[in-house]
Formats: structure tokens, C-alpha cells, sequence
């Protein structure tokens, strides 16, 4: 059993065997199982088992591991649903799409104009902006 | 100097130090720099200094290393920016919106109503269709 767990989590409950789900992958540390939304046949999730909300407070290393995990699972999908792209993406907070408050990586197999997941707007930077937005990030860092 | 180069990749060239650009943060491995289009102001990529295309091709400890600096990264961009939110995504293939053909993680603030990245489409599936569609991926991990 894991030890964060919480209580109220759909995905710890799903972890835990209290709901059902459609494993593709488990071993200690990581739970792989079909989304319940299928965007695309084979839109998979990838989630620790230990309960950490978000990518602010989950470990780096455990972050690799998932990293790596949704890329093994994110070659088959595409060669088994003959999918013509993929995307993996990993949400945090309501404003970025998360509604289940459990870290995961979705894997999601695309196909040419599903029009499922966009980057509407344009966003030219200036040299200067570009900068200026990076000294702020290495000032964190 | 990284062993594998694409002499037509405009991130190889960044690499190379013959295309310019804003960086965040540099090691042996990876890249981190501004997007050239801040799709909102702190918008990021990490990139592999070795030239893979996608995640069909890199190797699964090198996805986990750019996972791991990505979330160092999102983090601080959560913070310094006043992001609502943050997306870690990453394309492959034009279908999944890939339009350069390096390897890259985005890191992406978001902000409630930026209409930047959206799932469309609803798709519920049936039970059975789940576990069809896990059996096809476990068969093939």
C-alpha cells in the first residue's frame, strides 16, 4: 500500500482496487490505465502510486520514472491504434486543465484533424522579452 | 559537441550556438530556453543536446532526465511568473502538433480563461472498450 494516500482521490481509490480500471501497466512505484474519457482509443493515464497532487510537490526522480513509463507506453500506442502523432501532457492546476488533483501523464494518440488539443494564439516574443522572461526563470532556478 | 546532429534542425543549431537564444538553464545533457513564441510570458522548452526526433527514438533515461528539469523548471515558472497553472507537453509528429522535429518539452503557464490548450471533444467509453483498448498496449509493452 502506498503511503501518501487520500481518501477523497479517485485515483487512489482506483490504486487501492475499491474502482475498477483497465491496467495496462503496474509495478511498485506506477499504475498505467486507460483514461476514462478516450479521446482518441488508447488515451492512457500514467500515475504514481504515492498520492502527490501536482508536478509542484511530487519528487523529481519519481517524475522521471513516469517520464519514462508514459514513453514506453506512448510508442505502443502509436504502432497498436496506428495513431499518427501523440501527445504527452501533464497538467497542474485547474487554470491548465487537472481536474483529478493526483499527478498523471496522459499519453493521447492523435490523428490529422481531430482537432483535439490546440495551441490557439499566437505569441510572437521580442528578442528583449525572450530575455527578460528567461533571467526571470534562471533567478529561480 | 553532441554525437548525434541534424544539420537542418533549428535546435541543433541553438545547441551549436549558431542560432540565438534565451536560456534558462544548461548542463552536459539539455537545453532550456524561451520558446520564441511566449504563448504566455515564461513559456519554456527543454531540449536534449543529442539530436532525436521524438519519443519513438530518444532513449527512456534521457526523456526521464528532461522530465525531471522540466518540473525544477515549472516550478519556477509557477512562481516567478504567477502562473494559475502549468502544462508540461509534449508532441510528436505534425498530427500532434510537433513543428519542429527535435525532441522538446514545453513548459506553459497558464491563466484561468487564456483559452491556450484546450480537450476538446467528450468521449466516455463503455467498460468493454477500455479494457480492449488496455489488452491491445499490454499486449505490445
Amino acid at each position: 500500500m502506498p503511503e501518501r494516500v487520500d481518501d477523497n482521490c479517485i485515483f487512489c481509490k482506483i490504486i487501492a482496487g475499491d474502482i475498477p480500471s483497465a491496467k495496462v501497466y503496474e509495478d511498485e512505484t506506477v499504475l498505467a490505465f486507460m483514461n476514462l474519457q478516450q479521446k482518441n482509443p488508447g488515451h492512457t493515464l500514467v500515475i504514481p502510486k504515492e498520492h502527490y497532487p501536482n508536478v509542484y510537490e511530487i519528487p523529481d526522480e519519481l517524475v522521471g520514472y513516469i517520464a519514462q513509463i508514459a514513453a514506453r507506453i506512448a510508442r505502443v500506442v502509436k504502432t497498436q491504434f496506428g495513431a499518427a502523432g501523440i501527445n504527452i501532457l501533464q497538467n497542474n492546476d485547474p487554470a491548465a486543465m487537472q481536474s483529478v488533483f493526483h499527478f498523471h501523464s496522459h499519453v493521447i494518440p492523435r490523428y490529422a484533424g481531430d482537432d483535439l488539443l490546440a495551441i490557439w494564439r499566437s505569441a510572437p516574443a521580442t528578442p528583449e522579452e525572450l530575455s527578460a522572461n528567461a533571467e526571470k526563470i534562471r533567478a529561480g532556478l
